[in-house]
């Protein structure tokens, strides 16, 4: 059994009808309904709960995390982002989606502004499949297209991904590396840009599967943490002059 | 059903007692017989055998191929090797072993000489684990200590691994990159070090561990081939001057 | 100085009243006019010369090699091209410009089929920088725009680059990896993607500047070959039981 | 002309005559002195300057920094650490040495704890090139030796590198990545293992040579900062139903 818990920032959702019509459970609400299966129990965690619903119990029982917010970074404590990112430098999966890339966990796991270009003007995007060995694009096609979507544009300020899986087209003119893979100490982190909340995104097929397939993915691996400090030596070392 | 086949050229085996003495049903099938489970059938091929053992019937029933060859890379013949690389780069798994980094098929893949140092001297090797997320280690301590190996040392000549999971410590003074992962078409590759036929490395526990794991990690992702070739406009293209 | 030779197939230019109209002494003759410079030495190199203009001479002389071919992969030596790709291996840089992509030397480099789309027809194409660090770009903005070009898009059959540089946007709605960089062996390697012959790409400013700067980058690193093959222990090995 | 930032805590130094035999002039003054060129100005700042020697000024003028701490990356002020961000998110070049892998500007700029195993026992240190083609180690050897130095040992928890240019053996048993690129915003990061300030290892003319290569290719790449928010669209984008 994997245990995923999928956190969102649940504003948009109290403030603007258009939303909450699109995402009547909340868009936590949309992606847990489509993760829950036989082998996955799925929970939510919202903002607006003590400790944003991330006490150290609920992360301990997490084995993959996934994180939507936007409008209220900076109201998450810096001490429950210091929580999240412990766990995932010790193994717990994280999916940040969307808006996420602005989020204080995202941020301080890469080290970077994670800035962007962005745009709200119901343009097509379409998502290219650039690694088709990649298990994350398992049952997935050349390409995701999406009718309507806010555009995000390069140069978004990220490292490198370890592993760039899928890269989007805009019909503004833009492209965006919009899978990217990366390892973090013990943990594995997938960010995957669509999902803006005006627009069905999360009730896409495809959408659907690749995060399906990237909770597999970056469920963690069952080993002890590695060992620091200072060590033994575990050969003789001789005497110098 | 996971369809494995192990390759092995099998003529150490044939020549050398000590070899025969460890791996008294050679090397594949001391292999094939840790690999086998439920959920995983396995097969055995040989250089010797009409094809190798590779036929094309084979070949596209295998969901991941393993690689041990030493003193006859030269005597596998092109035409098959042409063929593992299409089924590798059509998704098949491709695992190669210790010395088949000098195998036709490895240097095929990789496109540079996988030149390498190497020494018979009974040497311990130490297998550090550097990516301790990754699902090839699950299961795995911080490293692997082998009593007695062979010596491969750097400079490898091979392109940098997508990633670098173990890297290998040697008493006489070397280092090794020793569990590398690459991505080439739709399918996965994994190449790992340790091997040399007159050990008993195959009969250690953590050895075997990695490479069922690996075998888990090169299956195939199931999903159509990319479409190569002519291809027309998704969106309207404009007329220009 | 630097020595850099031009390698071109110039059949078009012999064919094509258009492409010689656009490029009146051949691709070859277009590129090495802007390289050239005082600390840039630059010779030109043609398919249907003697050794293809790549003798042992030249190419032991040549610091950065520079390759476009597109009708007449098959006529380019299998002889020669093994030459190159030692020499490559040993340090040369080599720059693949756009239909080279399907050249002998680039596929047996990568190890793929270095498959793609493609489409003739006048469309804009876009090419975004990724890496805003590399060399490989100074003095180029935010992006290059070509009016016309062809298209080529994903899924591009190649290995993940070492490096990302520029992503494509296509006017029809594919995207592709446009500027990629790699190691193999001692050497460097730079894939980008535009320049079709029938239109004026390489007279361009800013792709003059992108191929200028990836010449740099791609001089060979002055330090001895790797030794290779058995190799004495540096420290010494314990007898072991 | 390039202009250097040689950055050290200048602790030890004051403390402990051990290292004030080594370095008399400190280990900033060590590293400046075989820095300087006639195209190299270097400049030296230590930890107890105002502002830590690095106002905005002096990292407004410093295309290259280096860094090295060990007794008190806590008294590093978190303003000026975000300062030096800044910058190298803008394009200074950064090169952290030793036990600079736990200074408040490398973590923040990894993401990870940048923990590893360590060990002061006088032991033998070998830097073997696994990147032969790489700038940084122009002019080196196979290896690099020394004598004696501190062990680092893995895992080492780093993002892994965008290239690895060097691998360290010990005499004690471990391995270590120990000469990392990374690709930050505008900026390039070096981080470069040996060096603790008891031995002579900033006197080896083999660490002074990759030093001096990385400062040379850290150096910031001459080009505008890429634009972020909200942009316009470069195509028309049609009215959707």
């Amino acid at each position: 059994m994997l245990n995923v818990t999928v956190w969102n920032e649940n504003r948009h959702e109290q403030k603007n009808p258009v939303v909450r019509d699109v995402y009547p459970q909340g868009i936590h609400g949309a992606i847990a309904s489509f993760l829950k299966s036989e082998q996955v129990e799925v929970k939510t965690a919202t903002l607006d709960e003590p400790e944003h619903g991330l006490s150290e119990d609920v992360l301990n029982q997490t084995d993959v995390l996934l994180w939507w917010g936007h409008l209220a970074h900076n109201e998450v404590s810096d001490e429950i982002v210091e929580k999240v990112k412990k766990r995932v430098l010790e193994g717990m999966g994280l999916i940040v989606l969307h808006s996420g890339h602005f989020s204080k966990i995202f941020k301080t796991l890469m080290g970077t502004t994670c800035d962007l270009k962005w745009r709200e003007a119901d343009e097509r995007e379409r998502l290219w499949v650039v690694d088709p060995s990649h298990p994350i694009v398992e049952g997935i096609g050349e390409y995701i297209e999406l009718e309507k979507e806010e555009m995000y544009g390069e140069h978004f300020d990220i490292p490198a991904p370890d592993q760039l899986v899928m890269m989007s087209w805009f019909e503004g003119g833009e492209v965006f590396r919009s899978g990217c893979t990366y390892q973090r100490g013990k943990g594995k982190i997938f960010y995957f840009r669509p999902g803006h909340e005006t627009y069905p995104t999360y009730h896409n097929k495809d959408i659907q599967r690749v995060i399906t397939n990237a909770v597999q993915w970056a469920k963690p691996t069952d080993r002890a943490m590695p060992v620091y400090g200072n060590a033994k030596p575990l050969e003789e070392i001789k005497p110098k002059n």
